[in-house]
């Protein structure tokens, strides 16, 4: 990888001469080339398809000149891999086949490491890593063992907050160890192998990190993100645990050393209390997105501002990109955050 | 009311032989002479016949001695009163019949004060408390100005964290802030209806206080909750910022000086934080309720406990009830909120 590569540079925590952007579900329905793949397949057959994955992946690449391109996958994969198929429901989020809860639930699951049924995550980033030029950057990802967790004990989403998860974890602490333990050992395999397969970083999303209390986290949910760090020491590990960013400790951020964060507190905010060496994404409001030119730029560059002229910040969203976002805003924004260095470097 | 109110007495800051309970959504899906009467009516129809209204309020606390009632009703009637009707889905959360985005929008809200069509409300509270014993405290409600502005600029539920209304932020601030002064008027008008006709205590649930940046409701936010404190005072209100808690600051509680608080951070954490002259709401992770007897038994206590034995905690959970919960287990959350307070008097 050549030192140009305003990412991977700045995951060094070395100075680049403008901010790296990338975008979360950058690879979406706000895109009008997106949506006309969408409209010919299912989600699992795109995310399954190798060919249809790769095109999906370098759609904003191609479109807006990104710093860095995201597999195009789900983190659900890695539960069907388990044994227990998603499938996406219009207006409810994930459904699963079924709810693990209880010893005979886990006991069927699949034993074979998920890595043998998920080749085509890891065949596509292959490709990826040809067909990218070589200033991109390839991100891999799962979810993380929690959210994961939450999901499969739950047996979909949850509009109460996936009580299921904390349920279980207080009336059978084994079973909920064995489910952790098995999630945990999927992720690390699932890691590993996209960044065998090309991915120069991962990211970890932690969606329902800021669910349990906090020594609930501490307690049930660090330990196997330990794990995960454990295994992957030496690469780079990008961990978004979204509406828990502000609580965390800095011992707990430092365990990986990349923190994505949600858009509620600052970037200013972040950086005064984790210190220097702590690499930073986030976090404009996608709302923002929403509004014109001329306040994204302002806002973008707020943003910039916050975190201000130190290494170590990668510019994105603090969640993903909604679907009803106009293609120009995006292009905005894009612009804002090459612009904003440029001015800076005056 | 009779000094023995253990209600009031605590939100007076008065020491107590017990601590009071209450849970949000008490009268709700999880009871079977609930869903009886659900069976026969829809949702709407309850809220607005005053009979049913009272009925239902009335359900959980004859069946589990609570110390609170509080009506049943929805924060979205105050829309409706607005000219902008809602309906529940299954699935989905509520949808409003439009979505109030343009100065035209805006001119077609009805210029009336929402109490001229919202006497079903008062009216039932009247009866319910005639009909409540005095050491019951009964609650009214209304949403916070942001949360029901999130609801009505968006045009009812969000899966995406409610773009809406912070773009029209940006984009129009001017029709932002006459959306909000017109809800604002609208929340000041039910309330003090409500107090007015037998309401003891008013609660104002903000549950999507914790969407916008901090400093968005700072400046957006806040200042329409500080009317309604202006409006209200010398009664009792209780506000509750759902995911925003933790990072008020000291003058904003005192704001209300009651605070509704979710069970994301400990008690012991929040009195810490914002002293002993602030009434303090919660906390129990609506999650434990799933679990069994004596789960239940520790876990409440464990909240108790966290809070410590200083005047001014009102026990509820830190998010409603939800509906698959066992009506027994309800009974020994009380059982065990009363055996605790039994035990440190010893």
């Amino acid at each position: 990888m050549s030192s140009t590569n305003l990412f991977m540079d700045t995951l060094a925590l070395k100075p680049t001469p403008r901010r790296p952007i990338w975008v979360m579900r950058q690879a979406g329905r706000y895109l009008p080339e997106y949506r006309e793949i969408r409209a010919r397949y299912s989600f699992r057959e795109m995310v399954q398809t190798v060919d249809l994955a790769t095109e999906v992946t370098l759609q904003p690449v191609r479109r807006f000149g990104l710093d860095a391109a995201i597999i195009f996958s789900d983190i659900l994969v890695l539960l069907e891999a388990l044994g227990v198929p998603y499938r996406i429901t219009e207006n409810k989020g994930p459904v699963l086949d079924r709810a693990i809860r209880t010893e005979d639930d886990y006991a069927s699951l699949s034993e074979a490491p998920v890595s043998d049924s998920l080749g085509y995550v890891y065949s596509a980033l292959g490709i990826l890593r040809q067909e990218l030029p070589t200033d991109v950057a390839l991100l891999g990802f799962a979810g993380a063992p929690w959210t994961l967790a939450s999901y499969l004990i739950e047996g979909g989403s949850s509009t109460t907050g996936f009580p299921a998860i904390r349920a279980l974890l207080e009336t059978n602490p084994a079973l909920f160890g064995k489910i952790m333990d098995r999630i945990t050992e999927g992720v690390i395999d699932h890691l590993k192998n996209q960044l065998a397969s090309g991915a120069d970083a991962v990211q970890v999303f932690d969606s329902w990190a800021g669910m349990p209390t906090r020594d609930v986290f501490r307690q049930a949910a660090r330990p196997y993100l330990q794990r995960i760090a454990d295994a992957l020491d030496g690469e780079y590990v990008i961990f978004y645990p979204k509406g828990a960013g502000h609580w965390l400790t800095k011992e707990e951020v430092h365990q990986f050393g990349i923190l994505g964060v949600d858009w509620t507190h600052s970037l200013g905010y972040y950086r005064e209390h984790f210190g220097p060496d702590v690499v930073l994404q986030g976090n404009l409001d996608p709302a923002i997105l929403m509004t014109d030119a001329q306040t994204i730029r302002q806002e973008a560059w707020a943003v910039l501002d916050s975190h201000g002229p130190a290494p170590g910040h990668i510019f994105n969203l603090g969640h993903g990109i909604t679907p009803d976002v106009p293609t120009d805003h995006m292009m905005a924004l894009v612009d804002a955050v090459h612009e904003h260095s440029m001015e800076t470097l005056q």
